[in-house]
C-alpha cells in the first residue's frame, strides 16, 4: 500500500483501516536539514502519507489544505510514527488529525501535529459506521 | 474570567483549569451571515476565547497562528460549546486543540475544529504536571 | 452587502468586486480581550467578512478551512482594514489571501495575515477573466 | 546552501537573499503518490526548503507552524519552483509566504500556496531594510 515517494523515504504502513492509518519511518542522514536535525519536509511527508492513506480508504480523495505544528526536533537514527485519525467525514470533504511521534526509549513522545482536509472525488454516502468522534464527547 | 469581546457575544466560561477551558454561547440573530447561518467569525470567536483562556492559564501568552476547519453550519437559537485542550507546552510556545460542538437534542455534534499556537511572554519552566498527551499513546 | 454579524461589529464594506473585497472597522472597547488589546476573534471576524464577500462574489460558497497569523496587537480607537484577494479559483474550490492592516498616522501597517479556502456550492465554469496571479510571476 | 534532504530530492537553490529564496526541482517517478501525480509531501518539501532558507537568512530560526493549500496536481517530468517572500519579521518570530509554481510551456502556473511562521533562536534587532510589505499597500 505504499507509493513511490514513501518508498524513496523508507516509510512503511503499519496499519490501515476505514478512516485511519499508521505509518512509520526512520530518520536517516539523507533526511536532515542544515541544523543537522530531521527536515521539516521529511516529518511532513510522514504525516501526509498517513493522511493520504486514511482519507483514500474512504474512496479517492485529494488534499485541499493542511497544517503542520512542529514541537520538537528529531535526530538521525530515531524512529518516527504518524497516527492518522478521522475527525470529520461528509459526502464531499473529510478532515484528519495526524499525531507525529518519536519512538524513544522512554515511550512515544509527540514531535508534531498535522491537520488536513480532503476533497472527495466521488460523491459517496457516508458509511453508517463512520466516526464522528464528537458524539458522546464533552 | 470573561473579557469585553466575550461579553459582547454573550460567551460564558463553563470551566477553566491548567491548559484547558470550556466556553459556551448561543447563536443569536446578531451572529448570522448572509446565508442566514452562524457567521464563521462568531464560531471562531467562540473557539478563540477558549484557546485564549486555556493558554493564558499557563501565564501570559499571545496567539501566533491558528487554523479553523468548518464542518457544519449552525442555526439561530442553537447552543454551541468550545472545548480547549493542550496538545503541547514548552517554555516558549504552546499548542491547543479546540473542538467546537453544537448542543442539539441528540447530544453534542462537532461543527468545527480549531488549532492554535501561542508565544509565551514570560519564560517559564514547564509544570511537572503539564499534559503531554502523546505519553502512553499510540 | 453587510450581514447581521458585520453590523454587530460595526464592519463596513469599502469595495467589492469579482474575487475581491475590502472591509473596514474600528476597534471599540467592546472588542477587547483580557490583555486590553483587540480580541483575536474580532480581527479574525474582520478578515473572515472580507473573505466571505470576495468568495461569494463568484457564486455561493462556504468556508472549509482558514488560517490566521497574528503579527501585532491593535488598540481601542484604531481603524483596521481587511483586503481580500483571490489566489486561486476552480470550479469546486477557491482560495483567498486577506491582509489585515492597521490604519495609523504613518500609513497602513500589516497586523495579521489570513488565508482561507472555500467550497463552491454550484459547479460553475471559471470566468475567463478570473485571476490566476501566478501567470507571469516569478 | 542545500541540505541533505534537498539533495535527496534533487532540489536546487536558484537565489537567496535577506528574507527570500527561490528553490527549484523536477518531479521524478520517485516523487509520485498512489494517484500517479506528485506527492503532496514532495511539493511541501520544495516549499518548506525555500521557507527554511529565507527564514534562516535572518539568523537561526526553527519552524513553528505551516499551512499548505493544494491547487493542481503536478506530473512526472515537470519542473517546479518555490518562491519564498517575507511577510513579517520581528525580533522573535517571522512569517513567510511561498508560491509553488509549475514551469510549463505556457509560463509559470501556481499549483500550491504555503504559509509558514518561524521562531527566531537569537533575539535580534530587525534590520532597517527588512520588508514590511504592508507599507504603502492598500
Amino acid at each position: 500500500m505504499s507509493d513511490p515517494f514513501m518508498e524513496t523515504l523508507g516509510l512503511k504502513v503499519l496499519s490501515l483501516g476505514p478512516g485511519e492509518a499508521v505509518v512509520e519511518g526512520r530518520v536517516e542522514k539523507a533526511h536532515l536539514n542544515l541544523h543537522g536535525t530531521g527536515h521539516g519536509g521529511f516529518l511532513y511527508a510522514l504525516a501526509d502519507s498517513a493522511f493520504a492513506l486514511a482519507s483514500n480508504s474512504r474512496g479517492p480523495a485529494v488534499a485541499l489544505s493542511t497544517r503542520m505544528d512542529y514541537f520538537r526536533p528529531v535526530r538521525a537514527g530515531e524512529r518516527v510514527r504518524a497516527v492518522a485519525q478521522e475527525v470529520f467525514l461528509s459526502r464531499r470533504t473529510a478532515t484528519y488529525r495526524v499525531d507525529v511521534l518519536r519512538l524513544g526509549e522512554d515511550g512515544p513522545e509527540r514531535v508534531a501535529l498535522f491537520t488536513g482536509t480532503v476533497y472527495r472525488l466521488e460523491v459517496k454516502d457516508v458509511p453508517t459506521g463512520a466516526r464522528d468522534s464528537a458524539q458522546g464527547e464533552a
